[in-house]
């Protein structure tokens, strides 16, 4: 199955787009800006576009029904913030770019429900925000919160620090509201929780990139918010140690295990190199962890934390700990967790990998790393993450006195080394970020082909004229 | 688009069996007994089949493969449980019954790992085993656990009594090997728990009803085993006051509630009128709900559900209870719960449904029923069932005196009127035991327009020669 006799795309000029113009409201109608055509990490620009900013699902339909007809592709735009390049494509005579930023309602809240409809252009922040103000928690949590939009955390299925305990975007989603790539509206909003009526196409829409339809709406889960919050931090004797420690507090705790972040040494001598002012609780042991609960009511996280540590102390897992006797003191050890990817920054990594590995095989991956990265150089590396979820950054930087540009010749060597390691360890080359246009070759290379020949012919089905954001996910023509 | 050009199908006899025999081990032809041409409910019988039992993902890979290029159709066969017909087509000549009845290893158990790969035919039960010889839990739980399999629970997205807390059977399965209906294999078994690399075909087969592909292999999640278990039954003012307490326990006592059932005094009284060795602990109140606790190490079932109820009380939503002081008083608990469906059988309903509605709806859905009902003729309704997902049993009986087939002329009219009242409070017609053959009308009448074109068209892409279990979920010839 091949989608070679969609690349001859029509640009959104001329009578198209006056056409547009006489159907939609003027306010659809936005200049372009810069940031439209660029991504955080400069690796693609955009070289023109028909900006549209829609108010209302009707007005979605219209612009995706004229671009069906007249085969003018489209570039879903959230908040901006997508670090695979799936919100920017380069190649495409004058898309339409169609920015969900006007579509910011919050339509419905419900305790009772435990539910939230937002509509898709939402800024993740106010989706929290929302939660909150009918005593509920939105779980979900990731750097860009600030700008991102839940439309986009959808279509890229955004993971964060609270997996452990609350899944992915996709374990909090109930149902969606989508134009498809005809233009037809899926009316999906739903809190169901129990509902087997036919094929799961929010599901298919989650974490498809825009490429199968667009998302306008969403009823979200929501959750208790814990009563009580409690932090620690531990010095393991190696990763095997997190693992089995990891294990041991859901024994002990159950879900109230909120997340669980392994932090390697080299992470905490960036910080005292180029962040001093960040206090590091243990100093700058080879391993450690940060543990967060979220207690009930009746629950005490110092407690909790202390048992565990005893248990933990008694198994031979733990060296040393530090239990949060504040909110402040909490916060705290979270700085230094949240201050990592800011002093990887600071030193300048060669490589950044967005990575996950089966979490028993955690240990291996992690101790055969350097070797495989030592054939290429000589790097550090700094190794932390979501050890509960397998998620792991794993960023390669140069030696001390050197520069990430004076290994741009070893940059490709380097990725595909542990992109191989992740793969022959059963892991996934895309964690968190999706694939978007970066990582399309991966795909390629590492999905198993009957999925790929699937995502092809479902991709070919529901959008024959190959208008839904060309080009990311799956390469044009294939 | 339709598929009207697969309606055409060859039958599995002749040279496309004699050629299957000289490729695939004796051992896979078994003679057809009677049970693989019934399903419980005695609604659809199959004429005739032949009956494969392979023992190999390779080995459904070549009947499918042969199946295709033969234009022969194939019903997936697992445990013969499923209430809605799924597993039994009587308008086709001669199809593939394909079994998996065969396929029932264990591949592996890796309780760091938090997961466990079984192949397709392993019954729940033994799934449920294999998880507690690695001290993890498999939380799903359902009737007809005993002899249901693995394959087809995940291809109907099972629920039962602890979706509350666990999720429905998709939210327990991490990957799946299944071949597609082409005959190739999809490599998807993985405990990865972040994959963000392109679209979710696990959760496109969940669900699918064998139409898409036939699950041979699952990873699954597991869960640590909640140390302390408990369990109260509480009377409760009314349903919105059992919501209420929901919320309440969720806040105090947060994941650790397994299961909150709500349960009608009409259940009850049929208990007392038919099964009189259920011991009822609070007589027959209006409404009453079993609550199900499993707690970690440091918890205490019995003092948080004296707390709950000492708050519930006090807010006034609770006028009677009870809290179990032992295990044996648990069990007593969940027998009165688990007989009811048998006191349902002695009585014998004219209609009963599988249907949810959103939780905040519930006492509205609960408070509109009868007046629904009683435009039909006189019934007594009993409505119990997963209050937390808002998944209803409503089951409509004759009165006293009278029986169910003195109604059989309504029979019809009552499932329409309920279906109706449940479609208008945004509710589903097929909570858990999914569309199969009984419910494609049902479907085409509740479902949006946009999902079932989407349906057709993801169908027509992956299956274009539509042999898979056709005629469920979707019409043939649509």
């Amino acid at each position: 199955m091949t989608l070679d006799h969609v690349t001859d795309f029509a640009p959104a000029t001329g009578a198209f787009a006056d056409d547009l113009r006489a159907r939609l409201p003027a306010a659809t109608f936005r200049d372009i800006e810069a940031r439209y055509l660029e991504e955080p990490r400069g690796r693609w620009a955009g070289a023109d576009g028909l900006l549209l900013a829609p108010e209302t699902v009707q007005e979605v339909s219209v612009i995706v029904t004229a671009a069906a007809a007249a085969r003018v592709p489209i570039i879903p735009y959230g908040g901006g913030t997508g670090l695979v390049g799936g919100q920017v494509a380069g190649d495409l005579a004058t898309p339409i770019i169609l920015s969900l930023e006007r579509m910011t309602k919050v339509r419905r809240a419900d305790a009772t429900e435990n539910a939230l409809t937002v509509e898709a252009g939402v800024i993740l922040q106010h989706v929290q925000e929302a939660a909150e103000a009918v005593d509920r928690l939105f779980p979900l949590t990731i750097a860009a919160q600030g700008s991102a939009r839940i439309g986009g955390i959808l279509s890229t299925n955004a993971g964060g620090v609270n997996v452990l305990r609350y899944g992915n975007a996709r374990d909090l989603c109930l149902g969606l509201e989508a134009v498809m790539p005809d233009g037809s509206i899926l009316n999906g909003l739903s809190p169901l929780r129990k509902n087997n009526t036919g094929y799961d196409l929010r599901h298919l829409l989650i974490g498809a990139e825009g490429t199968l339809g667009i998302i306008t709406a969403a009823t979200l889960k929501l959750l208790p918010r814990p009563a009580h919050t409690g932090a620690a931090m531990m010095a393991v004797r190696d990763p095997a140690a997190a693992l089995n420690l990891l294990n041991m507090a859901r024994d002990r705790i159950g879900e109230g295990v909120s997340a669980f972040e392994l932090i390697g040494k080299t992470g905490l001598e960036f910080l005292a190199e180029t962040m001093p002012e960040v206090r590091l609780p243990l100093g700058t042991p080879d391993w450690s962890v940060l543990i967060d609960l979220g207690l009930s009511v009746n629950g005490d996280p110092a407690a909790a934390l202390e048992d565990l540590f005893a248990a933990a102390s008694e198994a031979g897992l733990v060296a040393d700990g530090v239990i949060a006797q504040s909110e402040q003191q909490r916060r705290d050890f979270w700085q230094v967790r949240e201050s990592i990817p800011e002093g990887n920054r600071r030193i300048g990594s060669v490589s950044s990998h967005d990575i996950s590995v089966p979490t028993a095989a955690i240990p291996d991956f992690i101790a055969e790393g350097p070797g495989v990265v030592a054939k290429i150089g000589d790097f550090r590396i700094n190794c932390f993450g979501h050890v509960g979820d397998g998620n792991l950054h794993y960023n390669v930087f140069p030696m001390p006195g050197r520069t990430r540009d004076d290994h741009d010749d070893q940059r490709g060597a380097v990725k595909t080394a542990v992109h191989d390691l992740v793969h022959a360890h059963g892991g996934s080359v895309s964690a968190e970020h999706g694939v978007g246009r970066l990582k399309v070759g991966d795909l390629e290379r590492y999905v198993d082909p009957t999925k790929l020949a699937a995502m092809r012919a479902i991709k070919a089905g529901l959008d024959p004229a190959g208008i839904m954001n060309p080009g990311a996910v799956l390469r044009r023509g294939t």
